[in-house]
């Protein structure tokens, strides 16, 4: 039987519509088991009012466990969804096997992008990468500035209703590349609570004048205790005048976060000299649910 | 629309049957794109001859190329086809995106097993790793000892369909964990123009009195050119008098390989100590990937 279906739910004054893809059960395909189960996921409508525009999301979550019907997950939520969601959907489904057992089964949330350039930047700016503004009209950047907003659109929004709606526990990561990495590292610094882990895989410190590498100047300090996992990572890439300007940027927030010995503060640091910037994902990815996951409590 | 088909082909002498999943196609779930896409697959089942049985298969295939219809792949072959062919299918499908890159496009076939230890052990043996017999009629080894005949399904049955059925090119990958390690090598050994390169990730040498270890003295010698590639590696794992027997192994397999300067012969040996026998996968067939096509003259 392959069965889909679309219905609209009423959630606050929101109305979201649910889309389900249920694939052909293994039974009519083969005699024999197991078969390939490829990842499936629910993909959601968000009506966000923060952003005044419906937002797509994609959850995948764990097979119903029948021995513990009211077992709950972690979740993870993923930026840049269309790049990432389905490599770390297949991480934890396989590293959560009983033969395997490194991780604990987990909810996937993937974000994919509408305005990327929009969401994903933490100010307003026009400069370049090399340092250079672009003042044409049709700057790539000239929707930048809107991260806080989206920040308030995840957390007022898509959270309750993934909490509403999915067997959740309260731990959550939040997972971001690049641009990505930026808006997991703004996050930490001015909205720490909304999440227990942080990954920033190649955060875009260059942005805005390294405006983030100021702000976490700012906020991270060792009087203040930060109870928060971060990974962050980047690799060879952003090369200018023979300086990796990515590496270069992770070196001095490591250093903010190392010699301030923020208190309660579980941090990691992996560099990829090996990986571009479009690789790196494939190795941080698991090495972050890695480093979160040594924690037994958390699994 | 969903839909779902399954229909008799007859290919030579043997009923093969062949079913198809087709996805929800996006334009369904949401007006705009891009949307999740799970990797699908098709799901064969071989009569088999040689093994007499019916063996299924999973089959990834890069969706068509609309520019350039007549475009050709190279081929990964997977053993252990319900642990790895998901992520490596997943793997290959990010990293031919062509903002990534650094691999080809390919076809991946998963082959999950119906009598792991029958197929996957090139001799019969009741030995377990410690070096015990087991002569109980339970042992768990007493199907032992298929393993060549499983190479014959491979080359003269699967490998024909494949080529009849799918646009490949005659580049082929074989790769395999553990069990699956010990016969992608000895495939190498004893029928090396099988594929062209291969993947052994934690082979278990230590079958049959380290049977493939002699095997390997025996063949692989400085006088004949072995046009070919390896990627072998261990973890930490299968410790025994605080001696990783695995690792051990590799190390001899690695010492007859790079000590005899075997012409032609294209290799990497990877140690992964911070992962188990189960977690190698996820970076060994990644790194095994990467290797193999730094070549650009395989792309």
């Amino acid at each position: 039987m392959n069965y889909s279906s679309c219905l609209k739910r009423h959630f606050g004054n929101s109305i979201v519509y649910v889309f389900f893809i249920l694939l052909i059960p293994n039974s009519l395909l083969a005699q024999t088991d197991p078969v390939f189960k490829p990842i499936s996921a629910d993909i959601i409508q968000l009506s966000s009012k923060v952003l005044g525009e419906y937002r797509k999301v994609y959850i995948y979550a764990p097979p119903a466990d029948t021995l513990m019907p009211d077992k709950r997950y972690p979740v993870m939520y993923i930026l840049d969804g269309d790049n990432h969601f389905s490599l770390v959907a297949e991480y934890c489904r396989y590293l959560s096997r009983s033969d395997v057992n490194v991780v604990p089964e987990m909810i996937i949330v993937g974000i994919p992008n509408t305005n990327r350039v929009r969401d994903l930047t933490p100010t307003h700016s026009i400069t370049d990468n090399d340092g250079n503004p672009d003042t044409t009209s049709n700057s790539r950047y000239k929707s930048s500035g809107g991260g806080n907003i989206f920040l308030q659109f995840i957390g007022t929004e898509l959270i309750p209703y993934i909490d509403a709606h999915y067997k959740t526990k309260p731990f959550k990561i939040f997972a971001g590349h690049s641009f990505g990495g930026i808006t997991t590292i703004n996050c930490l610094l001015t909205r720490p609570d909304m999440f227990g882990a942080y990954i920033a895989i190649s955060p875009s410190f260059w942005w805005d004048k390294g405006y983030l590498l100021s702000l976490a100047a700012e906020k991270l300090k060792n009087d203040r205790v930060i109870n928060k996992m971060i990974f962050y990572s980047d690799a060879y890439e952003g090369l200018s005048d023979g300086q990796s300007t990515f590496h270069n940027d992770l070196v001095k927030f490591d250093a903010i976060i190392t010699q301030r010995k923020i208190p309660g503060l579980d941090h990691k640091y992996v560099s990829y000299p090996e990986d571009t910037h479009m690789t790196e994902p494939i190795k941080a990815y698991y090495d972050a649910l890695r480093f979160i996951f040594r924690r037994s409590d958390l699994r």
